[in-house]
């Protein structure tokens, strides 16, 4: 293992985030706000930062096993080091670790529990981790991962743009300037839609960080309801739905060809839930609960597109509605968004490659000679993508079953227990009953919100990054 | 599709059917019961029989396609034919035909609601369709599904006794007469010790008939309970254990090699599950509900052994307990028993797999040009065992996921719900909450019925079974 090229790669790490802590000082300086919360979170996240960079430096081999420590510990001491405002602002440590990660995960659970007490310049900080965490996770879906062989490493890797089979270091720069491109121009469109439908720029921006992030953080306790527009509703659904899709597609849609999004196989398939989702959802809600049809296809299809894309936003509390409405909100957590967007969750790819293999092993009881190759976009899956995917879905789920099984030894509800497993792991944000979307995450107790943070960590990972380092065979020679 | 042969085995399986009902119809002259429901069973089924045997030639080729007709077909018509008694009984055709169904497919889930108020016979015939059925389980898994290539049929076919690269035919006889053997012999030891522990002929041949099969029905609405006895108790765990476990396996430890069942790893892993399970479970007794150790750990070690084989029988309402209690219960429910055995559930030998299968891709992501073999009982498992044993996990929880949503959609309580799908579908029998041990399914909606019908049904044959006969590549020349 290469300690000095992982200390070095997060020395710097360290620097770009204190740079960037800047954006909420001023803000803080804007609206009359104590400056200390963030000068501190500079001061020692700079020094740190340019201390680690100097002492080490990054020479010699990186091996797969460096990439995953430098993800896996490079996430974390995101979340530490971001917790250092919310600690000042009086949020105990752990609190603030749990909301910092909540952030930088994009997950959107929060331990506040009256938001608006925060300074304004606070609660921006917030919005603007899950904003860095969204740009961090598209990096590293499209262009880390699959170099790293994770979560089937030629299906994402065909997308990025350019040539991709010769190293990362040559090209790494020039992709990740293409794809952070794609991210901020789309913000913008979002910020300033927002601002002509009646949003001032402080919630266009906040709101536009936890949209194109699929994080789900608000500044109002009330979120998205608080406006009650359906025109912000919206322009929102509209880039939750663009977010929770493949950022290597934008780019190709963008300025390579513009029917990229509409031949691929998993945009196509994740359309197609939101679709059927609304459907069912928009029919349960005027059937059960009595809504008249407009109103249901309105919660309906913001709440289907916010929990598929992993955001959580909420238009209503849907904690209330009847079991059939929450059981379809339920099994979109699982699915999520696509692979190489913002959204957390299993992921459509995997889903449909599991259900392409699945029809091909039924074929093949009956034809038990015929080889029929499982295809994607036209291209042969190859078996080791399929056991990647595979043995994704099982961790997933046996973490998800040990969270559950954790969280109620400590007391909490069976319904709490599952959502807030699956609401962490998947980086949702609120699930149902005591962590419900008006209800916060401050009731779980403090082992279980440990717990959380892990799940949190382990999910927007895509699982096998976090893990393996907790294997004896990641630190053998 | 060859149409006589299947209809010249269902009619001569009918004949077998009418033949053995014969035993109920002594059983009510004993008793003085009335002798019509079952003289009308055994004419209508025998004469249909005779009909079909003989009006149908088993000529031609018989493919994998008959194969599974014949099976699928074959517990249908036997679940339809067993429930003659029922009707003539006095419940209703849809009541009637989900008592048998979950009788011949051992799944133990009841509609009576005063269990007591019928006949000695009647029961009698009740329990013993969960005996007749477990004795076709048995046959199924270890002689018929291999040949069909369903869930993995290497790993199951080497542990048939005798040469078996041959057709089925010639030795099809031969290795049913050896496994029955052991079904009877086991099920005549098991009805001496309830006796010798106290209970009398009829109490003993019954709850043997529910314990072999692990089916789990009892003719007292109180279960186990009735007796209140723990050396019946731990007679009935044993034999429960035992039934849970793969017969080839047991016809090897007694005929050929004794250590057979320690030395394969699906047992050993079996037993860890159990072990671990009933301290899990013990201690959350103990510690949430004050029960002092000894008794924590009868209720503990029946409760998981009742579960995990699939048996459902219970000695207290364990939906009284807590959450945590009631969520290791729940996983039992989805691990289940041994492949070979009369156990239901997703087995044993599919979670050791997918695990060894993730460590594997855990491995390699470090790794990723090493390759490792999965390995079970020191033999390789080939490629298409697994995408057998992966699409099987895949499509049993798209049916558990579509039935709770159903059920839910109907109106049932969402625990209720889950329960009452994993508890058919694995063929357990009593869930939670409406459907708890000591409640019954007869609160559930007809269409509900229907559909629990069809989890059972469809549980019971592997799944693959079932559902490929409803795909129309199955129908095609």
């Amino acid at each position: 293992m290469n300690y000095a090229v992982i200390l070095n790669v997060l020395g710097n790490f360290l620097r770009f985030l204190g740079l960037i802590m800047i954006v909420p000082l001023l803000v803080a300086f804007h609206y009359r706000d104590p400056l200390l919360p963030f000068a501190v979170a500079i001061v020692i996240t700079g020094t740190i930062g340019i201390l680690l960079s100097h002492r080490y430096r990054a020479e010699g081999e990186w091996t797969t096993k460096e990439g995953f420590a430098i993800v896996a510990f490079g996430w974390f001491t995101a979340a530490l080091f971001g917790s250092i405002p919310f600690m000042l602002d009086g949020i105990g440590p752990l609190n603030a670790l749990f909301e910092s990660m909540s952030g930088f995960t994009t997950t959107g659970a929060t331990i506040l529990q009256d938001i608006e007490t925060h300074s304004r310049s606070i609660l921006f900080w917030r919005n603007m981790t899950q904003w860095l965490g969204g740009m961090g996770i598209i990096m590293l879906f499209i262009m880390i991962l699959p170099k790293l062989g994770v979560a089937g490493r030629q299906l994402f890797r065909a997308e990025v743009p350019g040539p991709t089979e010769d190293k990362i270091k040559p090209r790494i720069r020039g992709t990740a300037r293409i794809l952070w491109t794609v991210y901020v121009v789309i913000s913008i469109i979002q910020t300033v839609l927002l601002m002509l439908a009646g949003m001032d720029l402080y919630d266009a921006v906040t709101h536009t960080f936890t949209t194109m992030s699929t994080g789900g953080f608000s500044p109002y306790s009330q979120g998205i309801a608080a406006f009650d527009s359906p025109l912000i509703e919206g322009i929102i659904v509209l880039f939750m739905f663009i977010a929770g899709a493949n950022f290597a597609l934008h780019y190709r849609t963008l300025y390579i060809d513009r029917y990229s999004l509409l031949k691929d196989n998993e945009f196509k398939f994740y359309t197609v839930i939101i679709l059927i989702a609304t459907a069912l959802l928009t029919f349960s809600l005027w059937n059960d609960m009595g809504e008249n049809i407009l109103t249901s296809f309105r919660y309906a299809i913001f709440q289907v597109v916010s929990i598929t894309t992993t955001t959580g936003y909420a238009t209503t509390d849907f904690n209330l509605w009847t079991d059939p409405a929450r059981i379809i909100l339920l099994a979109v957590m699982f699915i999520g968004g696509c692979a190489g967007s913002t959204a957390g969750g299993i992921k459509i790819v995997r889903f449909l490659l599991l259900l392409k293999y699945s029809r091909n092993a039924l074929f093949r009881s009956i034809h038990p000679k015929a080889v029929k190759p499982i295809k994607c976009n036209n291209r042969t899956v190859p078996d080791d993508v399929m056991q990647a995917i595979v043995s994704f879905v099982v961790i997933y789920l046996m973490i998800f079953a040990m969270s559950t099984a954790l969280l109620s030894l400590m007391g909490m509800e069976l319904i709490s227990s599952i959502t807030a497993s699956i609401a962490t792991l998947g980086n949702i944000g609120p699930g149902f009953n005591a962590v419900g979307p008006l209800a916060n995450f401050d009731v779980v107790p403090p082992l279980g919100k440990l717990l959380l943070i892990a799940n949190m960590w382990v999910g927007r990972l895509e699982v096998f990054t976090v893990i393996v380092i907790f294997t004896p065979e990641f630190w053998k020679k």
